[in-house]
């Protein structure tokens, strides 16, 4: 019976003298006055073997990556990780690693540039720093899901195959369907909506979503996940705040709980739920007038104005927010027309019932409420450049829709803030970008 | 404070005589004897209105579909639907619906034909009987990410953008990325298999799928959502029949649990947890056998005979499971090499570790424990005209990749045979054919 590396410790403590069977990949081996240790990684953590020179082992499949099943009985040892390890007495090979590997998945990450370590991604994935990123991930599209269950909303999957773009803007990548011309999604904004409407009234989606921008920042990708909520009867984006920070305060409550070790790797935590609740809401012309403050804060000389929230906006907005608030969360509301949608719903002529998320200087969400009604829709889409028939999806507004709105988290963003990583891309399995589309 | 519809009932026995407020959509309007009765229709369910013709109402959000705000006492009653309804004293329009509704929101589906229902979508999907198929699905993909995750699976979220096909064939959607051509991907196959083989060791992903077939059939849909499951350490596919049986009675017992309701509208029934642990393993060779023999049934002609598992063929295994074995679930494995991609562990020379789930009639899983030796691999490239060069994400396997295997439930044909729907297209919000494209 196999037994993972994780539960060796305390089976030494329960039952000291029995013999143990282990699986995993070789990590790492050291030479010491004739005796080899081993560093055996599974899916649970790693564990020290300990190799007698006098055993007679088969040694052939202690190459670095090789998987091995092995027999032994632990012993504590306070020098080893996790305080145990386990002297072998039998060493089975069940797939030899070529001793030509390509790239150290032992290495200390923080050595290697992200340029190397995309490139071999398939390895990459094996170094229990990057692993961790993505089990970080696995909780938080847990997290987000069974908060929003508790709250009565029903998990949907939409087409990402689309007819036109709903968001505006040409940064489509164009699928040949057929012999008809389609689009990647850029988002399920239509699809949110038209299910809201339909009575479901709260729904949300894990899914892909695509942007076919050029630009190669540490902030974008072309394909990344989106999590996405939308919401009847609300009154204005105060609700969705309201609702974005229980999901968040959630999602870090759950990676605190599940992911402690990959914290640690990460050097990192996660905000506190009052934290969390205690985030600012400052509307946009005052997180202006915030901003740059912020940029001459304690004498720094500011390097140009500041005109809307671009990236350096948001990282002084959320410096602002740890010194004076004390928290890593602020949302900015009440965003001008020309920044939002067609389909944002107005607070007056000039702004909108609309907000973004900025977490630990990175923006993370961008939401707000809904127009519902179909003639006020149709009244602003000139402005935007847009005709009845580019949405075509709304008509069904004519026929009873309420008040409504949502927001989507950027998950790899989210990821990317909670661990402190410098690049959106590695908090993606395998992130696509101009000119990687392998493996 | 909003009362949900479900929960009327109750409060009109805990607190008989005190005022409600109800939200919900116009569901259905009945005239009779000077009294106006109307149903409303929330997230949770309908509820019957009573407005007496004295009262002093606006009525002109009285039109179908048109979302209201109502405020009244409810009173126990037999013949209204929940057995309880309301008498209403204020009624607010919250969005009038226009009158010349296209498509009839509360008629009998069973009545309108699927491309009309198809052609509506926006409104189809407001009746209560179509929205029940998606509530479903909801917990199909709850209790799937539910199961596996008790089961120390990692989910996962892979690219769906690919340099090329994987499984063979050229059923593809090309995809113009930037200056290269690119595809949507068949499945995750690869990402499982490398994921695994990281030593994360057991991972799964909900996700979507492509597959450019030209077919138009009930059991077809272009874009579909795909439950994928790969796991290491594995023997064989009887390891990975025992995982899907575990995984099923889950969904069927979560569905039956959560979904009584939905489950009445459709006047069906999820199968026992023990009719799934007794479904029949039956080998490829065996499995025609029994489908030519069933044809033959209780003295019918045999139309032609069958060489292979057709859709023929697994209508009539299930027939024999459920007569013979009292069970909705048969699997068949061990089939034939030419039927199963490059990457399936032989079993012989002729037969693979592989097997199919058939679930009333309909194959809903493929899977089968996969080759991990990456010379293996190489060496039946040739059979199946593929080279090195296309195959490059399994170099990896090259360094230490343990025995693995796994499979994939098609969601909506699940949903599908859950409910019985005659067309897989039901069970897909905005389905996607070769015209369907659009909302």
């Amino acid at each position: 019976m196999r037994v993972l590396t994780k539960d060796i410790a305390h089976l030494c403590r329960d039952r000291p003298g029995e013999s143990l069977v282990v699986f995993g990949w070789v990590h790492r081996i050291r030479e010491l006055g004739g005796i080899t240790f081993v560093i055996l990684r599974d899916r649970s953590g790693i564990l020290q073997l300990v190799l007698a020179e006098a055993t007679d082992l088969d040694r052939s499949c202690l190459t670095l990556e090789s998987v091995v099943k092995v027999t032994g009985v632990p012993a504590l040892n306070e020098k080893a990780p996790g305080g145990v390890e386990l002297s072998v007495h039998t060493l089975e090979c069940i797939a030899r690693a070529a001793p030509d590997l390509p790239y150290q998945v032992n290495a200390d990450i923080g050595k290697i540039g992200l340029e190397a370590i995309l490139d071999h991604r398939t390895l990459s994935l094996r170094n229990p720093k990057i692993q961790a990123i993505f089990k970080v991930q696995a909780t938080i599209i847990e997290a987000f899901s069974e908060y929003l269950r508790g709250q009565n909303f029903t998990e949907i999957k939409t087409s990402k195959l689309v007819g036109r773009s709903t968001e505006g803007g040409a940064e489509l990548f164009e699928v040949a369907y057929f012999d008809k011309k389609v689009y990647l999604a850029q988002s399920p904004q239509i699809y949110k909506q038209i299910m809201v409407a339909s009575g479901l009234e709260r729904v949300f989606e894990v899914a892909p979503a695509y942007r076919a921008e050029k630009h190669d920042t540490p902030r974008h990708l072309n394909e990344y996940i989106s999590l996405d909520v939308e919401l009847a009867f609300i009154e204005s984006e105060k609700d969705l705040i309201d609702l974005e920070k229980g999901i968040l305060a959630h999602i870090f409550s759950e990676v605190a709980r599940k992911n402690a070790p990959e914290l640690a790797l990460w050097h990192t935590q996660v905000p506190h739920a009052e934290a969390v609740h205690q985030a600012p809401i400052v509307p946009y012309e005052e997180a202006l007038k915030i901003a740059n403050t912020e940029a001459t804060f304690g004498g720094k000389k500011q390097a140009a104005r500041i005109f809307d929230i671009n990236p350096e906006a948001e990282r002084l907005l959320c410096d602002w927010a740890l010194r004076e608030k004390g928290t890593d969360l602020v949302f900015v509301n009440e965003f001008p027309r020309r920044y939002r949608p067609f389909y944002t719903y107005p607070l007056d002529t000039a702004r909108t019932m609309s907000f973004d998320a900025l977490f630990r200087g990175l923006e993370i969400t961008t939401g707000g409420r809904r127009q519902h009604d179909y003639k006020a829709l149709l009244e602003v889409l000139p402005k935007f450049g847009l005709k009845e028939e580019d949405i075509a999806g709304y008509q069904v507004f004519q026929y009873g829709c309420p008040p409504h709105g949502g927001f989507a988290v950027g998950c790899e963003r989210l990821t990317q803030k909670i661990l402190g990583l410098s690049n959106v891309k590695e908090a993606s399995l395998f992130p696509r970008d101009r000119k990687r589309i392998e493996p």
